[in-house]
């Protein structure tokens, strides 16, 4: 039998609205929402754990509703104002998917390659910029992302919408500086700060290697910790009048440096 | 002596509101805001002409401001309430100018080097796009930015703020897909498209002559006139799930496989 939910007022709405909204509810519960029939796919494949799915019946169509029907899950028809309640997006699917937060534990990883290529994030704030570097990851096909210090909470619905559910795609891990340094270090991963000091060309340098390429924030750089632990400290030459690029797009020319020196294999 | 504007309702401060919020009152007056003092800075050294600067002395420093006296602008004092109406950021330094928008004509462009780079973007939308995109060209000291079909006014607050300056600092021409094409033919400049369709590999090709990287849309990609008119579509191998990146992050990674090529020189 079908649920129905008509009321924005009824109570798990309201618990439901507080996940989209605040990261501290989502921390609490270990729960977040996935909306668009395609993301909710991705993460479905990403062996995320779907408790429940809402659909609003005049925005949804019936081959989205009937391929997530096949994963046995509980779903709930629900009203025009409970889909608008709880949307993120302008232009939606009328589906969304309420889904239990992993783990993002640096032991949890397991590298695809034998040289694994990696890319660290330290203190990305941006949803945006989260977003793009996770989609740069995914077309890469990178080993891992791994966020250090991380200051916006990675169910943020900005970040799942500018991942285009990359986020769902890509094996991340977060950790502390001092964890993550550790752990490169442990699984001998040279280490290639994006960095204005004592830098070399990024063309340089030789990452068909075990490598992680690492990014600091546009505003501060990267912390003096992983710049006294970094294996090479990389530099893009820049030769405009600002010496200003945005994290994702200069994440996206070493990574994709890295790829080419690999044959893209 | 100078002047002072207190009231939003004063007719000049209603003007200049106008000019922050519609491209329509832009283009009819030829005026646009530029926020911030380094902004405007790059402005004038980019040539731009500055009407008039407004400053909010509470925010504004002695020093931004003697700086921007030195180059003989008409200023006036304003309120807080003033500068809160027309101040578009949320982080300021309590200056704006009205400065003159310049002519975006492709017969204006003077390559910097005889072998130019060029990027070119089809149609772009979304402002932090077209941001970024200004900001990998500064740093890779493109010859030119030249928009084709544009469907956002360049100077939309939203492109000004997220190219951090680079809109003065570039050299950006626009014009209809033909006469772009037509432009780029007439000075025999190769056409790399970014294409999914008949491309090679980007980094298989040669882009130390002449070279135009021409970039489309997200969501629908290239028109048909540039595959056609097209020298080599180029493709970044993308291995991921999802075969998806954002434009800028695309565009850096091809302008700088150009750049690696050209030596950085």
């Amino acid at each position: 039998m079908n649920k129905e939910i008509t009321s924005v007022q009824n109570p798990y709405i309201k618990e439901l609205y507080q996940l989209k909204e605040k990261s501290r509810d989502r921390k609490k519960s270990g729960l977040f929402l996935i909306e668009g029939a395609r993301e909710i796919g991705l993460a479905i494949k990403g062996d995320y754990h779907i408790e429940t799915i809402l659909y609003y019946p005049e925005l949804c169509s019936e081959i989205q509703l009937n391929s997530l029907k096949t994963h046995q899950l509980s779903i709930i028809q629900i009203s025009k104002d409970v889909y608008q309640k709880l949307a993120h997006r302008d232009t939606t699917e009328g589906v969304i998917a309420v889904a239990k937060t992993k783990s993002h534990d640096l032991k949890n990883i397991v590298f695809k390659s034998e040289n694994p290529l990696i890319l660290v994030a330290e203190a990305p704030e941006k949803p945006g910029n989260i977003g793009a570097l996770l989609r740069t990851a995914d077309a890469a096909n990178v080993d891992a992302v791994i966020i250090a210090n991380p200051k916006t909470d990675l169910y943020n619905p900005n970040i799942i919408r500018s991942s285009v559910g990359c986020i769902f795609t890509n094996q991340i891990a977060m950790g502390s500086t001092s964890e993550i340094i550790a752990f490169l270090k442990e699984k001998q991963i040279s280490i290639y700060c994006a960095a204005l000091q004592a830098s070399e060309i990024y063309t340089s340098q030789d990452y068909t290697n075990a490598t992680a390429i690492v990014m600091g924030t546009e505003a501060t750089g990267l912390s003096d910790e992983w710049l006294k632990q970094s294996t090479q400290n990389i530099i893009i030459p820049m030769q405009g009048e600002i010496d200003s690029m945005n994290v994702s797009v200069a994440a996206g020319i070493l990574i994709f440096e890295a790829k080419r020196q690999r044959n893209f294999s």
